[in-house]
């Protein structure tokens, strides 16, 4: 190791700026080190094969380890995890960074006024007489304050009132006035709201006084490089040193690159955004936090928060108002985080007074259920599998991957732009399996039947490879990698398991309120609003429930952190969420296992 | 001045590290920013002469502006606010930094607990049925307190749960947990209580528990760079670009060194600080916070605020433990500050209900008087003629300082450290005009008597120089200097200003109350403690009060600092002093000017 330790330059096709890379750093340290999100499922272990990265110029050399030999991919293609520069390098990245941004005019609905807002004030100073306080003289003028006790306030009091004697303008945060400018400023009152996602962080810039979401803008989360899920996420911070301060750092410089874009795209300045809500599983809000989540996942498996209060951007470096708050709504339990107070949150009250049940399926599935009168919440390490980690050929869903199957006499498949395929997303692998299962060729138990008992033009498509045999959805020669791409015996057990896992948990969830039989169903989360809902009835993934009462209500996440910036009266009923749900710890109940397992196969093809 | 600008290094006699000066900064402003502490009362225009180094080794010269020669002092001394090094540069420093620190036992009154508190907890963990969270077990073993919801206490309360599952230990500050710590450290509770003066800042290190002071530190206060008094500071922080942040700067270094030296003696860790309180006028109150005190000399004289809330250490940058309180104790005027707040607390409530004088003199001059009912307030820009500038030949108490004049048919002096004098110190300046006054040298209006009119012995002490008339003290044969060490007209000029304004604003207060004849009166401060009584007496610094009513309290400013941190009822007493008090705006009294006048003359020696 000792003979190429030095600084080398990593130069990155399409960008202007390169990046250090000293010889004893692997190529994805040097990576994240420079603010580049690379998916590196395994957490840096060589395993997953995610972190590919073409090398265009230059050498890259394995380490002396034996585990940590270079990969070769196709052509110059390498794991990045696992090589190390050998000098100056020219590197090609995978598109693997999701951004959407646009300018949205909607105008939400009126629940009452924001927590924040902003008062013009007309000073009326002291004489030599009354001598009273500049602090004391906002107190007269804005009488529905607490006095001014913030020194960062009392600050921009003193420079407001030397550059704008006459007019100042005060910004509350419920009774507690948080700004102080010179001039009129009402108009430019904005708030942002987060949820940040095991697999991808949105950020919504909202105009308090408009009641409208001007920008909104979403990217991978780039704790993704320290595992696919939240608990590869826990060890990494854990087990690694430093791990939970790199976490929190990467996720902290992910908000504030989505709040540059935001401000970018809507030409607001961060200046003028005076509070931040954010939604995130509790692993989100622990390690943003940097505080240790070691104890999510070890017995009794406890949060060391639900509700944590509200604090300075300067605190976690976020790029707002430096007097502005920052708001972390509450979580339910450890792996009922604030993304399902928020999602609660955003569905309508009438609806949350009738029989319901919630189901957010993102990297983790999270289901409430209202009876009516109270809510019941349960979890399951739902979703990697959803999302291509776990499954062979699996990838998120962006050109090139597969996202419908029909199986009849043969296989036709749909790709997303219209490309060659490159893999499966999760909403296709869900219906593949549908596919599969309703075209009998597999059987309840998630087996393949035999070849010989199929059509020939789909029984030669499935292949034994390696150990397993696999279903070919499409050929090497048409596809863009140049290998199959098919549904693996092993991935059919993955996705048996996932739903498996979420029927099981909804099923509690009903037992708890055996009186009522009827219920609307309402997914949400970045997986919940894709599936396509024939499908996952079709493999089980709900208990008997109607076809019509099911329904997608898009990112409930994100909509509820937004409605809690609007509306105070939200923001408060948020606490009131996290403290009213009971939560059922699913590992505690004594029947889980084996109604887990009664639910792996499939309940066959006639509904 | 463009041919010599380059970095030098500045070698300082007795220290090992130098500092680094570019070729446009004066050594003034290199040894500003290098940490290192100058007078400069006048700011650095080169008019007060008190900023001398010698320069032992390498070459300084002038600036191209006219004003800005060097001015040479004897031998190699030069104005460090006129020069600039030419190169490498050996210094010698005066021995201007005072620093008096000591292991002190006393044990101080029990007025109550104090507001910070340490509880030992043995948690009860959540099971996997009950799974609440780590936050609420701790509400659960410590029912008294709030949820603890502040993030770096949850961080701490994460570690601390791994660290030592059996055992922690809770800091409480009213009701609010600031801090957890693994096992039990319930004995190293301590906190740190500061006066801030203008020329000299005090430190104190009280264990709580014990109700001890454990160690005292003092430093001059390094605004001094910017100017003696808190008008110059004033006008630095508005007129000097980056002034108002390098006094807020050097302040909270100084604040740290004290903290450094405290926790050095007494062998305190300083992450078991958990509180500072810190008195101080309201310029030096702003100046800290960094808040524009201009406000506070435009008029209406207001300041931009009395009271602000406890802060974080880290807001400030100041070295006890992270999740600490920083306590500014509450203001009382622009010119009144939390030091007179903190000595009014400091004197026994049994005082403060008969009727009662205080008078604090340091830099500046604060009274207060209580007629048993009520507090009246009002402030004289007294002090820095006690101090030493405005004074020819004026110093501080320190080496070489005459403290005590005795004229009879000739002059006795007395001199700090039985060395040959180099100037006069405060104290030594009030007993030195009475005993002229005493001794018929000077008249009632202040001027000469004719020499000879006066014995031979004092007769040939008169002397011309210059444009006005001096009385020796010493001569220049006996003095360190080299030259005389003289009361100069102009000195007792000065003197008569500082006294008439005293006198004055005393009997203002008086005429608040003119049902009550007798007081107490209490010097505290500074220059309060160390003033001979008599001799104040003599010149008419008070109104005809009986001396065995008057009596010194010592530096009650940081005494009440410290009562506050041992004692929460007395804590909150501050806030209600701070709003009691009436203050008496001097300048906006019709007859001041006249009355001012008035008590400008000696009142006689017959008393």
């Amino acid at each position: 190791m000792s003979e190429t330790i030095g600084i080398h330059r990593l130069m990155i096709e399409g960008r202007e700026q390169y990046i250090e890379c000293s010889g004893n750093q692997t190529l994805l340290q040097a990576l994240i080190h420079g603010g580049i999100f690379l998916e590196a499922n395994c957490g840096g272990r060589g395993t997953c094969g995610k972190c590919k990265v073409q090398v265009l110029e230059g050498q890259v050399a394995g380490a002396g380890r034996a585990e940590a030999k270079p990969k070769p991919g196709t052509n110059d293609t390498y794991l990045a995890c696992q090589v190390y520069p050998q000098g100056d390098v020219v590197l090609r990245l995978p598109q693997s960074k999701v951004s959407a941004k646009g300018s949205i005019t909607e105008i939400l609905p009126d629940d009452g006024p924001s927590i924040l807002r902003k008062i013009v004030l007309t000073p009326e100073y002291p004489t030599v007489n009354t001598h009273y306080s500049m602090q004391e003289m906002v107190k007269r003028v804005c009488p529905n304050s607490n006095v001014l006790k913030e020194k960062g306030v009392l600050r921009q009091l003193a420079a407001a009132v030397d550059a704008s004697p006459d007019c100042l303008t005060a910004t509350l945060f419920d009774d507690e006035i948080i700004a102080v400018e010179a001039g009129n400023t009402v108009n430019a009152l904005f708030g942002a709201a987060f949820d940040i996602g095991t697999t991808t962080v949105v950020g919504m810039l909202v105009d308090i006084n408009e009641r409208k979401i001007v920008a909104v803008c979403s990217e991978t989360n780039p704790q993704a490089a320290y595992g696919a899920d939240v608990i590869s996420r826990i060890q990494a911070a854990v087990d690694m040193p430093g791990g939970l301060e790199a976490q929190s750092q990467v996720i902290r410089q992910c908000l504030n690159r989505i709040i540059n874009e935001l401000c970018n795209v809507s030409g607001v300045s961060p200046d003028h955004i005076y509070a931040a809500t954010i939604a995130g599983n509790s692993t989100m809000s622990h390690l943003l936090l940097g505080i240790s989540p070691a104890a999510l996942v070890r017995k009794p498996y406890a949060p060391v928060f639900k509700d944590v209060a509200p604090f300075c951007p300067e605190d976690i470096g976020l790029g707002i108002n430096k007097c502005g708050k920052i708001i972390i709504l509450p979580n339910i339990a450890s792996f009922i985080g604030s993304d399902t107070t928020a999602a609660v949150l955003a569905i309508d009250q009438n609806l949350l007074s009738t029989p319901m049940i919630l189901v957010d399926l993102g990297t983790n599935g999270e289901m409430v259920l209202s009876d009516g009168n109270k809510l019941y919440a349960c979890s399951t390490a739902a979703g990697p599998a959803f999302e291509g980690s776990h499954i062979r050929d699996g990838m998120r869903a962006t050109a090139g991957a597969i996202s419908h199957v029909t199986i009849t006499d043969d296989v036709r498949i749909e790709v997303i732009g219209n490309v060659k395929p490159a893999g499966i997303c999760g909403s296709g692998m869900v219906m593949a399996v549908a596919e599969l299962v309703k075209a009998g060729i597999i059987g309840p138990t998630g087996r393949f039947n035999k070849a010989s008992a199929l059509p020939p033009n789909l029984g030669q498509r499935l292949k034994q490879a390696g150990n397993q045999w696999e279903f070919v959805l499409a050929e090497g020669k048409d596809s863009a990698t140049g290998a199959d791409i098919s549904v693996t015996q092993a991935d059919i057990r993955q996705i048996q398991l996932v739903k498996s896992s979420i029927c099981t948990g909804i099923q509690f969830l009903l037992e708890q309120t055996r009186s009522v039989s009827q219920f609307d169903v309402c997914l949400a989360g970045a997986f919940g609003n894709y599936i396509d809902i024939d499908s996952a009835l079709t493999i089980g993934m709900f208990p008997d429930f109607s076809r019509e009462n099911i329904r997608s209500v898009g990112n409930a996440a994100g909509a509820g952190a937004v409605h809690a910036l609007l509306s105070a009266e939200k923001l408060r009923r948020c606490s009131r969420i996290a403290n009213d749900v009971e939560y059922l710890e699913l590992a505690a109940q004594p029947s889980f296992q084996n109604k887990f397992l009664g639910n792996l196969s499939f309940p066959g093809v006639i509904r």
